[in-house]
């Protein structure tokens, strides 16, 4: 099989990447080891930047997050019993969207089928053979076959444990991680939100989010030592302790239910560099992972594969090449200003089991400030809402 | 001997009160246990924000200082060889002003003496009794005999090392601290400053700021470790370093001359609570300490000072006492907004021993956000001016 771009994982990153190559024209087959059933299982982040809003409206994808997904204009910070609200509307003009990352995923797997987007799941072994050369090729095994695809391009799009990143010779690849002394307990249910927008909670017990994919499916987390089990927290646990770290108001308008998805999530920063060798490029967690305080992970995702896409669609419809020589100098530009905010708010509002009275009055001082300057403010909606690409 | 509010330190914060409270007709007496020769000996800060030069003309000590103080619009900040401006004018509509602390001090004592100010030096083993009581005074030994002052009000702007919070029950006051894992070596040298406007430095070796006191004074300073001695920093290796760690173009121009001072001083955040215990204030370095990045010591025992000003003004003139018992929650307030701000720029600026690659990252994307958003240099001028009072 021939293509001219070969994309590895089918997940939203690769999806969207294929589906927006495709309206310039330009061929692409997606591999993806599991099955669609588990990419579309998988519970992930559901806050979405402006600029991935508009990215997905231009891979003709849109339609029904436009008509489903909530425009959110600000976001709550709380300390204890205290709250304010970060207006990024009146701020920065700008807004986000929450929409289901498996939403996404949905879109993107209904608009590739409708234009018989080759996507081939369940495919084994995927290994990427002479990325250094003009001629680069995938293969991999499907229902037991060997199988091989020649492109004039890879783009990895296979998240952390992908075979990516992994095909970068060690002695080229350069790697910054950040590991963090807690998890997150994260609690899916059918209810309606506390809010009609997030509300991010610094408390001694430790650091809770009220957040939500739709009007009637919440989903809140709550701090947890790393060591932590699930069978620790039956629902009712988890509500009184989500209770006991959110401001009161919020508590008592708290509408508890059976959890529908109950898991623990590791915190980590990690970046890898270069994110282009060769013939290769690396998109999303294939790349970097941050921390999920403050939903970059998709929206980062989103933000690399604008840059693959300019740079590939440049290539074929312009012969200009720029945009592929400089594709890591300008994804990671981004990725580590988002890196640097995710950091940044996750030490802000999470406490740390070594931290010394001084640096917990940091933290207050640090959210006083951002309450009473709106500069502090708008350095805050700049990046939730998403820096400019 | 009988005063109304009994002043204990004849530094700045002390004299600048002494001078404030006199103006109202409020009698005070200033005990300094050094001469003044040894006190207007000391080198220290030199950076005034434009509410301490406000204060200054308030207590009639601006006049030289408005004619030889050197107005600062702006800030430089460097990452190796790249740096970049922060406009103070533009930003905030604000300055601040390069006047050095012994100049200040030494306006401070020639306009208590124009007017009689009782300001008693070498005043040994002073001693404060009774602050718990409406009837607080203070002990001493002056040429050999024991003296005491009966005072309403007692303010203790002597220091760290001094006695008057330790004057406070240990079991009442909190404490925070954080030590920094490196010291500054700073050289005082008659020439003319490498720059109009001061340049903070960060560079894989270690923090350097250039800055100055006059048109013919420099004061450069070198991170260096905490077990620097100062044997081992001659003249000719200080100049080396400076000019290995700031941008190329300041170092070609830097001239450089024989120090006329070299020392080398560890950094410390510390914050004492409550600033008030019965009838004992505390002003300045007495209560807390801050790192030298930012230069906010001299600033905030003026800031202190301006709330024990008021507090007492409204006591005497008023006969409302609110400010005297909220001094402590309110000059708090802004020292911890303060403290924020020296902390959180002395860990952008300075190398770690202990420091992650990824966290040298996290620096330089937070110079990067502050190069290009006008709302990152927003908070930064507008904490580096001054928080309004």
């Amino acid at each position: 099989m021939r293509t001219q771009v070969c994309i590895i994982g089918g997940g939203p990153s690769g999806l969207l990447l294929s589906q927006l190559l495709h309206r310039k024209g330009i061929d692409t087959v997606v591999l993806e080891r599991h099955s669609r059933e588990h990419v579309l299982s998988r519970i992930r982040a559901g806050v979405l930047e402006w600029g991935t809003v508009e990215l997905l409206r231009e891979a003709g994808v849109g339609e029904r997050m436009d008509r489903e997904g909530l425009p959110h204009l600000g976001v709550n910070l709380a300390l204890q019993n205290r709250a304010f609200r970060i207006d990024f509307q009146k701020l920065v003009g700008k807004k986000v969207m929450v929409y289901g990352q498996t939403e996404v995923t949905h879109d993107l797997y209904a608009a590739r089928d409708a234009i018989g987007g080759k996507v081939i799941c369940e495919a084994e072994g995927v290994t990427l053979h002479d990325l250094d050369t003009d001629a680069p090729f995938v293969t991999f095994v499907k229902d037991g076959s060997e199988q091989r695809i020649d492109a004039d391009y890879v783009v990895g799009c296979d998240g952390f444990h992908g075979v990516s990143r992994r095909s970068i010779p060690a002695d080229t690849l350069r790697e910054y991680e950040k590991v963090y002394p807690f998890g997150w307990l994260g609690v899916l249910s059918r209810t309606p939100p506390v809010h009609d927008e997030l509300i991010y909670a610094n408390h001694p017990r430790g650091f809770a989010l009220c957040s939500m994919r739709n009007r009637n499916l919440s989903r809140y987390y709550i701090q947890v030592p790393l060591d932590t089990k699930l069978e620790d927290w039956p629902d009712e646990a988890f509500w009184e302790e989500l209770k006991r770290r959110i401001p009161t108001d919020a508590a008592e308008r708290l509408v508890t239910g059976p959890s529908i998805e109950k898991s623990i999530a590791p915190l980590r920063s990690y970046v890898a560099e270069p994110m282009r060798w060769g013939r290769l490029m690396l998109c999303g967690d294939a790349a970097h992972i941050v921390p999920p305080t403050g939903a970059k992970g998709l929206n980062l995702a989103a933000s690399d594969v604008h840059y693959a896409y300019h740079a590939l669609a440049d290539h074929y419809l312009e012969g200009d090449d720029e945009g592929l020589e400089r594709y890591s100098e300008r994804a990671l530009a981004r990725v580590w200003k988002a890196m640097r905010f995710s950091w940044s708010f996750t030490m802000l509002m999470h406490r740390f089991p070594d931290q010394s009275p001084f640096e917990q009055r940091m933290q207050e001082a640090e959210l006083e400030v951002l309450e009473s300057s709106r500069a502090a403010q708008t350095v805050m909606a700049e990046n939730y809402v998403g820096l400019p690409y």
